[in-house]
């Protein structure tokens, strides 16, 4: 799937999409180079067990704990992290501990996600808790979210602070909107407003907070900090959109989770809740398999994406991306910065929501 | 049980030890009174779920959300902070913040505690997870977590930032503490100094960081900080070694569990380990039917305790509780502060591991 990214934005921010995307893969493995040891000396400050526990999760060494060639996640956090130093007119490196806190809490919250949906794979390897059992899993992504305050705390400054004040505020917004993905679960009356919510929390919050938080560490004005904020909480509203829509459509072959994965676990998805709501005669149809609960072979999940389909939540979904994107752009494009970080941010911002294409 | 304090020390901290009692029971209400509303807005601030079960679990309501006539616990935590201020020579209330925060992380520790070791009932309730599944407490505890800090960061004051740190710190001893816990269950190898590390962490950090965060708030000298720590973190290894005894000879009448409970459930105690690693054939024994891992019946309990006491499991743990509350009361004797809050936090200490005598 592809989000058509509306002209006028595009040309704002500059470049072909093509020329951009390998600019952005390039400053990813920049990005993650630069991050990667106070990352390490962060995580080297836990206990054995949580610290081999970690390594593992981030990929950077298998069960066993020897070190593995693999690069773990894209971190694109962290890559936000340090691009919004620099949108602040800082280096890069003001952005680090901001980079890593970010990044400690986005994997928090996925050593704890995994174990509360007993999912058994992430990144084509066994997951936390599957490996280590419950306790570890709960214990590590402790471990992780106090970490994360505390390589904030520890540098001391006003700005650290502040930072360490926006990670904790994007913490609960973080955690509310899990707490809502657990209670919908046993709700057949979700509403898409709430859905928008809970999607905002669980996406929106720290993405906003990664592409805020380089800035807060460099003692950026207000109006930068905020529109980075509206930059990064639009973006995580994009990406769970086109998330969603893979989750149905995508092809496994690219997202590596199974044909048709999120209507096979009955999830109250984006376009799910669109189509349940507004989607009349299809949409009732749809609201009512849902409720059954019922385990369905693929013939019958590809009747049920159809249903979604011609309820308009593939259409509804895809159009509110771009709505989405569009604003995540103009909010970048409405402050005063750099045109290098601006020009980055947004081809980073479109290879987020455009990925899997 | 009843721990000795030596004379010397005793007549340091003042009064008798009935006198003592009653004042501290008065002086834990008044501080419960004081951290209440205070406590109340910190948790008014979480989403509503999580602000529904956290109030569920620190008694102020039933499981329908009615609001009870109980108490909760006895919020010794929140009451060594205020006391902390005051021996610092400010007012309780510049604790109160810090009573908050430590009350929130011992909460966040019990309801993922609870969840671990599968624990349906606290304080005569059921406990979190058993009400609402294990989702629901894990991401109840993280919320806790995350509060504790926002509620320092957020007075944003130089001390409140040292305090945050603390806790920060605090936090990962903890954690530490229990991932041991976890650990020791798989190992038939504890030594003692490991077991005494595991109760350091798991009881000692934060009973340390309490009795420290109202004097780090007052912007007391390191001297005075540092003596409050180590008062904090030696009660803390007397409350446990108490705690251990009574986990096996305690009155079940007295102690709201099931006698012999620590035996029954074959934990590693401070008692036990001693007992494995120091006891001669009786600790051999005890270490074998340890290793063994069957359920016993109370009349192989009721041996088993006895191969502990053989062993010299109780008189070491006993006697161990009394040195550390005595290195507990020096600490507090050897610097400078007011007598008032010198002598209550003394009262404090005695009441703490002379409870349930």
């Amino acid at each position: 799937m592809t989000v058509t990214i509306p002209a006028a934005t595009k040309s704002a921010v500059g470049d072909t999409q093509e020329a951009t995307q390998e600019t952005t893969l390039e400053a990813l493995r920049k990005s993650r180079d630069a991050v990667l040891p106070v990352m390490r000396e962060a995580v080297g400050r836990l206990d054995d067990t949580s610290r081999a526990i970690t390594s593992y999760h981030l990929g950077w060494t298998d069960i066993d704990g020897a070190p593995t060639t693999g690069q773990g996640g894209k971190a694109i956090r962290p890559a936000l992290a340090t691009l919004s130093a620099q949108a602040a007119g800082a280096s890069a490196e003001v952005g680090l501990p901001g980079a890593v806190a970010v990044e400690l809490v986005h994997n928090f919250s996925l050593v704890h996600d995994d174990l509360m949906d007993g999912d058994t794979e992430r990144r084509h390897r066994p997951t936390v808790w599957a490996v280590w059992g419950a306790p570890s899993a709960i214990l590590t992504g402790d471990a992780m979210l106090a970490l994360a305050q505390e390589v904030l705390l520890e540098r001391g400054t006003a700005e650290a602070i502040g930072a360490a004040r926006l990670l904790a505020e994007t913490t609960r917004r973080l955690i509310h909107g899990q707490v809502l993905d657990v209670e919908f679960e046993q709700r057949d009356d979700v509403t898409l407003p709430e859905c928008v919510t809970m999607a905002a929390g669980k996406t929106g919050a720290l993405l906003s907070a990664s592409a805020a938080i380089g800035a807060v560490l460099a003692g950026a004005p207000a109006a930068v900090v905020d529109a980075l904020s509206a930059f990064g909480e639009e973006l995580g509203l994009a990406f769970q959109l086109v998330d969603d829509v893979l989750g149905i459509w995508g092809d496994p072959a690219v997202t590596g989770k199974s044909v048709f994965s999120d209507l096979r676990s009955h999830k109250k998805s984006l376009p799910v809740t669109f189509a349940t709501t507004h989607g009349g005669a299809a949409g009732r149809e749809l609201a009512a398999w849902l409720a059954g609960e019922e385990a369905s072979d693929e013939p019958e999940l590809a009747r049920i994406a159809g249903l979604v389909e011609t309820a308009g939540g593939r259409e509804w979904a895809t159009a509110e991306a771009e709505r989405r994107m569009a604003s995540a752009l103009r909010a970048l494009a409405e402050v005063s910065m750099p045109e290098g970080p601006r020009s980055d941010l947004g081809a980073l911002a479109r290879f987020i929501v455009t990925r899997e294409a």
